[in-house]
C-alpha cells in the first residue's frame, strides 16, 4: 500500500480553502493508503514564539482535523515534537546538505521579506522538513505549490546522504494539489489568511453569515443575465450545491433572475449545514482535551516505531554505532 | 560544586600539545569539580563522513582519555549522540538564533577557506555546540582560543531564549586555556596536527623516538653557549624534566656543553616514561571494547538524567506541552 505523509501547521483558523485543498485529499488518501499526518509544532516555532499560543494552537489543530473526519484508527496522527527522532535525523542530514541548496530556497527569502525574523530556524526549515519526510519513508507527499521546492530539497538531501553513506532513504514524490487554487476568497483572489478573504470553517453561525455576505459581486441588476464563470459567488456555490440545484442557479445566471443576496443566503445555509456537525464535534473534543492528548500520544507511539527504524539505519550508516 | 563541561573531537592522534592544553586541565578539574566530558561524534560528522573512521575514532578517543586518567567514577563521560536530547534542544535554540550571529562566526569561514565542504552542518555547528553546553547548565566551559567565539554565541543564544520564553538557561563562562600556546611543535610553531609538527602520545617507541629526533635546533656547536629561551627542544624539556635536572640543562645552555642529540635522546626517554603506562593501558582497553562501551553507556545515562531535566524545562517554556 502506498504510504503518504502530510504535515499541518498548528496556527490559525481553518478556512474552506484549506478544506478543499488539504482536508478533502487527506480523507481520500485515508481511505486508500497508509496515511501519516502530523501537526508541525516544531516548524510553527519559527513564527509562533508564545507558549500559550503554540500549545493551544496544537490542541485546536488536532481537534479541527479530528472533527472534520480524520480517523486515528485509520491513519497515524501525531504531534511532531513527540517524535524527537526527527531532530536527530535533521542533524545527520545537515552534514550532507550543501549551504547553496538552502540559500536557493525561495520560502526563506519570501518570509524574511515579509518581516518574519531571519532566524536560523527559518533558514534550516527545509532540513527539518526533509527529516520529517525521510524519517517515515513515504512514497508521496501532498503539498501546496509554495512547498514544492522543499520536496525537491528533501529529495536532493536524501540523494546526497545515500551517495555519501550508502542507500538509506527512499526518494519521495511530491503531489501538488491543483484544486487549492480554485477556491476563491471573498474578493476573488485565492482564499488565504494573508489576504484576509477567508470563510472560516469553525466560526459560529453569526460570523459565518457575516463573512458570506461580504462576498464581492458586481452591480448587474437581478433581472439581467450574468456570467457565472467570472463570479466568485458562483464558484463557491459550485463547491457546495447539489448538481441539480447548481444547474438551476446556472440557468438563472444565464437568463436573468439570479439575486446575489438570496444566493448568498443559500450559500451560507449550505456551508453551515456541511460544517455544523464538525463544529459540534469540535466542541465535544475540546471539552475533553485529555482524550485528544491520548489519541495523539498513541499516534506518536506508532509514528516512532516507524521513525526509530529509519533513524537506527541512518545512525548505523554514518558510524554512530562505535 | 562548580560544573564544568568539555567536548573532545574523536578524530586524529592525540599529541602532547593536546595533553597539556586539554587533558591536564581536565584531570585537574576532575579532582575539584563536577566534570562532564563528551566525545563530539555529531560535530565530527561535519568533517568525517566515513562510517568506519567515525566509529573507530569514537572508540579510540574513549580509550585515549580513559588511558590518560579520565576516571568514569569521578566524572560523567559519554558519547554525544547517545544523548539525543541535544538535537532536540538544538532546534529549540535555532528559532531564537539570528542568522547574523552565525554568519559572523570565523570558524565556518575558516573551514570553508580550508576546503572543508560548506555544508549546513558546518554552518549550524555553533547552534549544536550551544545545545551541547546549555543542556547541562555548566558554570564553566574550557576551550581553545579558536572556540572562544562559539562560547559567546552560546551565551547570546541562551540570552535570546531566556528573554523570549522566560529564564531557562544559565549563561556559562568560557575558560581560555593559555598554556596550549606554549607547547611548541617540532618546528617551533604551535604544535598542531595541521602543521604536521606533532609528537604523538600513543605512538610506539620507535615512532616516538623518530619524531623527537626531528625537533629542529640551530647549528651552534656543542661547546658554545646557547639561548634556552629560543630553543624548542628546551621548551619541550621544560614540560618533562624534573626541576633539578632542568636547572642543570639550563646551565649547559648558558655556559656551553648542551649537545642537542644527547638532549633529544633524554627528552625521548622522559616522554616515553611518562606515557608508556598509558600506552599499555590503552592496549588493554581496546582489547575489550565492550567494556569501553559499557562505561560510555553508563555515562550517557547519567548525562541524560541531567539533560532530560533541562530539555523538559525548555519544551515546557516554548509550549510543546499542548
Amino acid at each position: 500500500m502506498q504510504r503518504i505523509l502530510s504535515g499541518i501547521q498548528p496556527s490559525g483558523q481553518l478556512h474552506i480553502g484549506n478544506y478543499f485543498g488539504m482536508m478533502e485529499p487527506m480523507l481520500r488518501h485515508m481511505a486508500s493508503s497508509e496515511l501519516y499526518v502530523f501537526i508541525a509544532n516544531l516548524h510553527a516555532m519559527t513564527s509562533v514564539q508564545d507558549k500559550e499560543r503554540l500549545a493551544q494552537g496544537t490542541l485546536e489543530a488536532a481537534a479541527n482535523f479530528l472533527a472534520l473526519g480524520l480517523d486515528p484508527e485509520r491513519c497515524i496522527f501525531w504531534v511532531q515534537s513527540d517524535v524527537p527522532e526527527v531532530c536527530e535525523l535533521a542533524w545527520l542530514l545537515s552534514v550532507v546538505t550543501p549551504m547553496g541548496l538552502l540559500e536557493r530556497c525561495h520560502s526563506y527569502k519570501d518570509k524574511v521579506a515579509k518581516k518574519i525574523p531571519a532566524s536560523h530556524g527559518l533558514f534550516a526549515y527545509p532540513v527539518l522538513m526533509a527529516a520529517d519526510i525521510l524519517l517515515y519513508q513515504p512514497h508521496l507527499v501532498p503539498v501546496g505549490r509554495d512547498q514544492k521546492q522543499h520536496i525537491e530539497v528533501a529529495r536532493d538531501i536524501a540523494g546526497s546522504f545515500n551517495s555519501t553513506f550508502g542507500e538509506t532513504f527512499m526518494l519521495p514524490d511530491g503531489e501538488i494539489n491543483a484544486s487549492t487554487a480554485i477556491v476563491p476568497g471573498l474578493d476573488g483572489q485565492k482564499m488565504s489568511k494573508s489576504y484576509d478573504n477567508t470563510i472560516p470553517i469553525f466560526a459560529d453561525e453569526k460570523t459565518l453569515r457575516k463573512r458570506v455576505m461580504l462576498i464581492q459581486t458586481d452591480a448587474t441588476p437581478v433581472a439581467e443575465p450574468k456570467n457565472p464563470d467570472t463570479c466568485n459567488l458562483y464558484a463557491l456555490l459550485k463547491l457546495f450545491a447539489a448538481p441539480e440545484r447548481l444547474q438551476e442557479i446556472h440557468d438563472l445566471y444565464m437568463h436573468g433572475g439570479a439575486a446575489y443576496g438570496y444566493l448568498k443566503q443559500e450559500l451560507f445555509e449550505l456551508i453551515n449545514a456541511r460544517f455544523a456537525p464538525a463544529r459540534e464535534r469540535k466542541k465535544e473534543l475540546l471539552a475533553n482535551p485529555e482524550h485528544i492528548r491520548d489519541l495523539l500520544r498513541q499516534g506518536a507511539e506508532k509514528a516512532r516505531e516507524k521513525g526509530a527504524r529509519t533513524l537506527a539505519l541512518a545512525r548505523e550508516r554514518v558510524g554512530q554505532g562505535y
